[in-house]
């Protein structure tokens, strides 16, 4: 599977394609609406079948760009069912599998930033959203975000898989751009190192983030596909 | 090799780490002078031992991290000699190769940014600095820049590299993080799709850029390899 990440200056959001080099059938993951066109002119340089826009989650710092790619290449959306998403194509539960070529997209649910996220596994690489980040991870404080539901996501769904499969998340905000399951295992800042679920959930209820200054459009938005 | 890269927000600069994961060797191409600490902490947690400090050429836009690190890790800083470095610790030329471990980088000289760019070739990877970057190149109007000089090192010394080549450009602005010689060859707006030079060169004379906005501290601070 060949792995393109791409970057949206103006979120710090991480869009993926990734394709099949023998069908040249693609997936899109993330995609962010200000980025559509500059993503279908690599999908055509690159002479790619868009099968598939696979959502994280519902985003709340975003609006996805996948109304508007469904439209322009005939893909389907998919996203986990708890997002109860009205427009989505294919709604997803644990364990599902999807294809590109002869390559396997398998879906595991690892809700706790919200209730609806999926990380993305594909030959030894994992998409993990906003769940698990770079020496870090998404916040449980909205969007029935839950600390136990994380800290059970990362440490017994992510941390089992094996220690080289590399990390590709959702955002970084250091300029990271990828780490491997092993590494935070070690030295994930919020959940490595062995830290407990009362010391993680103490961590995450003291962050007082903001929020997201687009919260109250993006997430209607995107329930609607980025309203396209 | 493995290959992680880095970047920073302020200067959308790309900062590579590479190392041979059998001895652990590792060499960092273009440090940002505000990202030394993070680095190190990377390499820190990886395990590393940072061997060479590789410069692409004497940067305009940022200030390098490069004598901070040499202080902290005792690496060697690299440039190429037409740069005159006074404070670099190898000047390389044409076709000159360094080792990580096993793993070789040849070095190529792909001047017309600037009269010292160097290409860095790692097993398929090609960091080409500012000189190719992803449907885009360096400018060509200061720090001894040449059009002449910059269309012969991309079309007759990046664009004769394998089809499958990686390019890791030293800068992107529309959040692309990667491409290949082929599809340089076939897309790239200046120079691909087997445009001559004067093409190119009008072209470049009409691009009107301003200076970066750091040239008069940066060019003078990176010939003293940060002040450091």
């Amino acid at each position: 599977m060949k792995i393109r990440q791409l970057f949206d200056y103006d979120t710090w959001t991480y869009t993926y394609l990734i394709w099949d080099e023998a069908t040249k059938e693609a997936a899109i993951i993330d995609t962010v609406i200000e980025q559509v066109e500059r993503d279908l002119q690599l999908v055509t340089e690159l002479g790619l079948t868009v099968k598939y826009l696979l959502e994280t989650h519902v985003h709340a710092d975003h609006i996805t760009g996948a109304g508007s790619l469904r439209k322009k290449t005939g893909a389907q959306i998919v996203i986990h069912k708890n997002s109860n998403s009205p427009c989505a194509d294919i709604l997803t539960s644990e364990n599902d599998v999807l294809t590109l070529g002869k390559q396997e997209i398998r879906i595991l649910h690892t809700p706790g930033h919200t209730d609806n996220d999926s990380t993305y596994l594909i030959e030894g690489a994992a998409f993990t959203g906003d769940a698990l980040l770079i020496r870090d991870c998404g916040r449980t404080d909205f969007q029935l975000g839950s600390n136990e539901a994380l800290y059970h996501s990362i440490t017994q769904k992510l941390f089992t898989l094996p220690n080289n499969t590399l990390v590709f998340p959702g955002h970084d905000y250091k300029g990271f751009n990828q780490s491997t399951i092993a590494e935070e295992k070690a030295f994930n800042t919020r959940i490595g190192a062995g830290k407990s679920l009362d010391e993680f959930s103490i961590l995450m209820d003291n962050l007082n983030l903001p929020n997201p200054k687009r919260i109250h459009i993006a997430v209607p938005s995107n329930l609607k596909c980025g309203n396209v």
